[in-house]
């Protein structure tokens, strides 16, 4: 373990504050770079986030806040990168600290819409970073949990095992158990897939469907993702790992999950514009529904199996009605 | 579909009550055994079963209603066994019909306590009957939810593909999905093993884990369930499927499984004796703890890798702490 580790967390949200939290458990300072500038001037008068995890106190001396994004990394050598995939771009547009010889960790969950492309090949591909410097921290994982100081068990996921070691090191704690992978892009689809899952059990919940039903398509998620990531990228891996079907299984069955309110209100009949706006939010999955949808799509005929993604498509972008499109998915189903 | 298809379902409790109504759904008339009289009265005047899903209202004329159990099985070719495993035994010693050139499906989770076999193995261990005449009805399945009509999936598990379809066609509605299988065993073992799952995923909640931890917890239960069934009988099953990963769900999840209940109580501190007396029964992984543990040990060197049934095995039968044991079986879950 190295104390004086340099890493910065890019972002001011939960999850954000989570893993500056974890961070702070281990190393004496990390710089934390958020938009909100009166989030920050709050955390250093209050020690915690307004907005975030607010139970969560922070030992201000081992914080470097700021609202300039260059300014956190041009002081880190670990960058993790904690923001909606939705406004990623938005923010490295402003970015003039070079990323050359950082190593890169996403714990970000989804696809970055202006390239339809996972986060950590948006970063290889727009910042000509070498795959074995772009890393995925994946959970299941609850930020609310962490902060509850609850057990939780985060894979990170590396080409370069050293990488993926040292980060794991250095947020692991009493609380948090650290697995490291290899399947950078496997970790990153599932987290990004099963958002689209968590909105299918939404749905399914507004329809009126039960217990007996959400089993059976958390059951058939699990095998459509494994077809839809080995189509994707594939490699030895066991989709039963924590990081594909308990996180899947973390969000699909959280009634807080976001992504799941946004599809019970979906399946209640709200029109996808007006839930969203009843939720003043995009969920993520919404986002992660089309690139699936597309991605696999533009497979052609090497394209995989995949009735769930397709269902929540219908509904999403096609403004097709739940109801129905739900009777044709569950004869799909086993 | 044979409207005078002869079925008889042994059984008065949730699940028998669940099956004669999906029977009742496409045959003229079944034979219903059960032992409580009163039941029996009541359901003939009533026309619903006063103890279990009450809200079931059924056509008398097509049962034949009898609280003796030669009475169902000479008149039926098709039986199915729903009774808790624990009075299985004592059930059959009455029997003086003969079990020869019938059909005998078993719709009990868990293990003969007298033989420690699975109910499959038990009647043809017993009773001869070869195994291309038994099968097993295994879902995700809530009875509670069949009687609301929700939509459940089954799986009819037979050596024998023709008998697996029969009853499958014959229990199959609107409300109600089949798939067969030819993995009698693998299916037996899952729906028993899942209720152990089951009672430490109580445990760890009674404790005071979250929901990260319990997506972890089916994650590993999922892979050592593949673990434990490939070392008892080998074949080709793929262990996300309904019958096995959607079955463990729904009752992992479930705020109202018994055995969920039972580890629930353990884990706030409740002695086995004192968690059995307030819940006024046992739970059926109770008794699958102990079978599963030693059926796994007496396969000495090629026995599977199972530290959450040794773990609940150690809390319910050596009277280990729930809480240092948890600690030590967290660091061998990933």
């Amino acid at each position: 373990m190295d104390k004086n580790a340099k890493f910065a967390v890019i972002g001011g949200g939960s999850w954000a504050t989570a893993i500056a939290k974890m961070l702070c458990e281990n190393v004496n300072e990390i710089y934390w770079y958020m938009r909100n500038e009166a989030a920050i001037e709050h955390i250093r008068k209050e020690e915690h986030n307004p907005n975030y995890l607010s139970s969560v106190e922070f030992d201000t001396a081992q914080l470097h806040l700021t609202s300039n994004i260059n300014e956190a990394v041009e002081n880190a050598d670990y960058l993790i990168f904690v923001i909606p995939s939705a406004f990623l771009k938005t923010e490295l547009d402003e970015l003039t600290a070079s990323l050359k010889d950082k190593i890169v960790f996403s714990a970000i969950k989804g696809i970055v819409p202006e390239t339809s492309l996972i986060v950590g090949e948006h970063f290889h591909q727009m910042y000509n970073i070498p795959f074995e410097n772009i890393g995925v921290i994946t959970g299941p994982c609850h930020a609310e949990e962490v902060a509850l100081e609850r057990l939780s068990y985060l894979t990170i996921a590396c080409a370069n095992e050293d990488h993926a070691n040292f980060l794991a090191e250095h947020i692991s704690s009493e609380y948090i158990k650290c697995t490291t992978s290899e399947d950078v892009v496997g970790t990153e689809y599932a987290a990004m897939l099963k958002n689209i899952y968590a909105i299918a059990a939404g749905i399914a919940h507004g329809l009126g469907y039960g217990d007996n039903f959400q089993s059976v398509l958390m059951s058939n998620a699990i095998r459509e993702m494994k077809r839809f990531i080995k189509k994707t990228y594939k490699m030895k891996r066991n989709i039963n790992d924590s990081a594909y079907l308990g996180d899947l299984l973390v969000t699909g069955y959280s009634v807080f999950s976001r992504n799941r309110m946004f599809g019970n209100m979906i399946g209640k009949g709200y029109t996808v514009k007006s839930a969203q706006m009843e939720m003043s939010m995009v969920a993520e999955g919404y986002y992660a529904t089309k690139s699936a949808y597309h991605i696999n799509k533009d497979k052609g005929k090497k394209k995989a199996k995949t009735p769930i993604i397709n269902a929540v498509y219908h509904i999403l972008y096609d403004h097709k009605n739940p109801k129905k499109v739900f009777l044709k998915l569950v004869d799909k189903l086993d």
